[in-house]
């Protein structure tokens, strides 16, 4: 749609529907008591709004369309994804199906030992996936990069540490990728590739991990909007790769004064999507508050929002751990939050209210 | 603290000192290997940081002690708030107590039939405090104000009629309070009395609405940090009333792009203002989402995060109310709301993991 | 603009044209490919969107108007405040005229010396206007509240300190109205009442000051989007009073970490407020930064964006003000700051181009 | 420094001063009346922030030291960075020198004619850097992504036009960089690397991008806070390549409701980033503002703020632009935005006071 300025002349609402009409669209016309609106009639992707909206006397170009039909459910009618959530089936697990998914582990793999410990604690607290962190992104170049950065020989045996842990303990196993050159390397070792929040708007990374046809988890950037991260989704999409996990992981703190989490968890974002798409969404407490005391408060909250499982970071001794240790929780808590939150997804599936 | 610039100069470091002395303190100083901090022990509130940070040489000057001291835990400990948790008492309803509480009503009272109506079908629900607004704060000056906008005798009938039908339907009643000429007249008809997210940083209003010693349902500013929300409660706390329900009701959303929801819920806000005072917490999805189709997600996560309660906005037609028609759901849809929350409610107290 | 969902019935299009028509406007259909679009044509403000947005089918209710048509450009064509930009005229001072105006003085009047003392300064800086707070908001209630906080009588004698300064000095005098209470008493001292960031949306508090038919300094809160702050400033300007200096003052930052200015100024809404209303814009670089080592760099951004003047806070001696010390700067460094200011507002207003 | 909670016991304060000296630092026990706080003497970043923050009895560890010390004033003093503002030569220009450098060109280069043209127009207008776009990052997967995605010899040849137009016209040219594959191919043809905001996490491609050891052009990410900013900076200087001109270009706007600018252009980022940083420091109005009618007011503050630059999209003809159409003005805007800043660069100058 295309709201006129109010003193817009005949002549310039003319070209403006001249140029709809020449990319195949209709145009409809409103003149109303303070100014002309065209309503655009016909496929908004062949019209580029950037240029309708600079045009002699164009007050604003607004697209009425969403930019992410491929994953939406106004769009999906009758494809594949058609009017059912997905479920992403990885061994006997179902990723957004009727019950909640747990995925666990260190933040870093810092030794065989460490991850196998973590691994048997997870699992016995009832998770079905692994994760450890071997390239991992940091704040400072002068902390602790991961195995990953040491070299490629250290970066491919913690992979394959990985690999093995989710063997012994019958888990799926997830790992980041952090950049371009890392992607092949990780596929041959892991069931669901992540891409990590800093890197959600890097479309060269999140195409070429998508091309690896395996399930993707896709943390939202702490600054971007819904629409944003959904607009960015559709990039893995359009390699034909829906098995996207998409998950809620706090968004840069407002207001000055003391901080009292690392971000705001944005649990409305959970049923916001899930009113938008079909794909599974997930949330992580760990990076989402940066506070291991909050983390059983936020999982419960995420799952009574409507998440289909959550992302925890996990160590036998938060203490002891390399990187992150403040929002590590141990197996114990995690067998706590894990209890907790199955209980209240029993309470939402009988909830009958659409909600 | 205060923490120098890295070449501060003796002398500037012995000002600093002379000046926290002065006020009765002792000043630590630490030679570190690129600057010095100088650390404050004592009664930090006898000492301006303001003009400490403007001294001489002196890079910054952090407060370590909470501004909040009377609603804290942490100072509270040998006074009456103590180390329990607080619980306001009015008539059969105890908030912050054992049972979740849920506050109902239409956003705007309209009428009396409207308002009875809505009454009898929150109360059957299960709504324990009847909420309606007469005084009504609103963004275009051009929209309905609420019947209080109408005259002084509009405003007591409005007035009236929700203590009246407080008596009938046997619930506690609240109204929002905007200004200050509004406090007494309101104070006469309602059990608890209701500052908007507009007015919380207003310290003449909420000081003369704490003056009432009447329970206060105080609102969380959507620009404003949890420290300075927790510092304006000080100022109630500081007029001796500490029956005071906070309230988290979204904070300003954040990104570029189409908005889906009003504001951001900030549901981490709960556990952590939890942690940091003993005054009961509650949440606002109505306010918070702006959706009605997002209420019972909301509505659960936010017990699932540990609040005592909610704020609900509901009419028997929500395509007939006059103000903020889109986030009302029908007494119908609460019984559900209060059903889901109930049981989410039982789970979490009874997950033994402190969270 | 009402856009349908795209599985909307006949029925429920039918049903939203029939409201919009109840209502005295057209209603234009478009039924594009893949959704149907309403367009109203008449006078927006006579249909509620919120009334509509809840209809069966509807996905968005757009308002094309704006909500502050009184202090508009576009609505403005014929009345008073015609085509020009608003002068507000004050003894000799032209407030959004061809020169910019400062306005001075101390975040908190102390005592009659101080005061005094510092209006000679600003004075011979090249001050026009002198600003010094009587009853200042605070974060803490625990901090110094001003003189009007310790009684009547303080108040109304720091009030006639102000007023004696301005004769004396021959500078139009200002102080902020932060409660209902204290508006008639300010009003018979003062030429322009300023309204602080924090009761920008007290609606009931601004509708009196307005009445008072004196100048109005009215800042944006640190949380409100332009639309929001122009929307209230609406409300002064429906009870006749369009002498309103509009003030932009810092937004509150985004981003976690170390913050390095209290607020972030948001120097962008002085060229678009301008292109929005008539009124004249001014920029608080004191508060938008918190560091006085920010202002000539702040001020001098803020005229080349176009501001019309500036308020900034003056003390002799910093380092003992009792209020906001860390932002007032001396009269030796105002006066730097307005020489700068005047000569880049001469490039500005001698560049060609419309900006 | 780390602040105890106030119940901590000796033992626990016992274990954290271990802790500390154990890496070889000095710890300074503080007893308040309340609390007690360690200070930390010596290189902090031989200690994790991380661990100390979770070990018992722990409330906050806090980091004193700035995080990027590399390209910090304080750190600095003796090394070749020293005290003076780095200037970066390239040709016959010096960025951060005594004149504002201008950098310009059109958001994606569509033709050769089309660069060809708009480098002679920018040239005449008074730009020495001429920027264009190959490989575009783009919220939609189904918008136009730049020459450099139809293929790798387009890319080439795209890439292979700049370095003429460069030579022709006598201006140094440079284009962005969005993925690690592309990095070597683009160092062969362009004088200054960009990194774009949404890649500035992305530290394997800072990394390698630094690694070309030409100057990079490195833009704030719209949700960083300027500590971030400065830290992922430090990425680059680690590498050895202290060739880095920073670049404030917005960040996420912040409240509810129509956004007027595509983004919140944060101006004291400029005065604040020098105050730390004797890096030089840019302004990029064009996706600041997303509005071409607001570039010159914004230019203009940008220089005034203290900006050694400006990065401007220009095209001849905005109107048929494919990208960005809204933002770019023509050569002859851009001739008065020159003109208007030197005058103002010049003022600046002069000004005594430090700012």
């Amino acid at each position: 749609m295309i709201i006129m300025k109010s003193d817009a002349t005949e002549e310039q609402i003319n070209r403006v529907v001249a140029e709809i009409k020449s990319r195949g669209l209709r145009a409809d016309v409103s003149h109303g008591a303070f100014r002309t609106v065209i309503g655009l009639v016909g496929d908004e992707t062949k019209v580029s709004f950037d240029h309708l909206s600079v045009l002699p006397g164009v007050k604003e170009a607004l697209r009425v369309e969403i930019p992410y039909k491929l994953i939406s459910w106004e769009y999906s009618k009758t494809s594949e994804g058609g009017h059912e959530p997905r479920i992403i089936k990885l061994k006997d697990i179902n990723i957004g199906g009727s019950e909640p998914v747990f995925i666990a582990g260190p933040c870093a793999v810092e030794s065989k030992a460490q991850l196998f410990k973590i691994a048997e604690g997870v699992k016995k607290a009832g998770a079905q996936v692994l994760r450890g962190g071997v390239f991992k992104p940091r704040s400072s170049v002068h902390a602790f990069q991961g195995l990953g950065a040491v070299g490629r020989e250290e970066a491919e045996e913690a992979l394959s540490w990985l690999q093995e842990a989710g063997r012994k303990y019958e888990m799926a196993v997830m790992t980041e990728v952090r950049g371009e050159t890392q992607v092949e390397l990780i596929a041959k070792y892991v069931d669901i590739l992540q891409v990590g929040a800093r890197n959600m708007y890097d479309q060269d990374l999140i195409t070429s991990v998508a091309r690896q046809q395996k399930p993707v988890f896709y943390k939202r950037h702490f600054g971007a909007g819904i629409e944003e991260f959904l607009s960015f989704a559709e990039y893995m999409a359009a390699e034909g790769n829906k098995d996207i996990i998409l998950c809620e992981r706090g968004i840069v703190p407002v207001g000055k004064g003391k901080s009292y989490t690392r971000y705001t968890l944005d649990l409305a974002a959970v049923p916001v999507i899930k009113k938008e798409t079909y794909l599974p969404v997930m949330v992580d407490p760990s990076h989402g508050t940066g506070r291991r005391d909050l983390i059983l408060s936020m999982s419960c909250a995420a799952i009574a929002a409507g998440a289909c499982g959550l992302m925890i970071e996990v160590h036998y001794d938060p203490v002891e751990a390399l990187v992150d240790a403040q929002q590590a929780i141990t197996p114990d808590e995690l067998r706590e939050v894990i209890i907790a939150c199955k209980a209240i997804h029993k309470v939402i599936a009988s909830s009958k209210h659409k909600g």
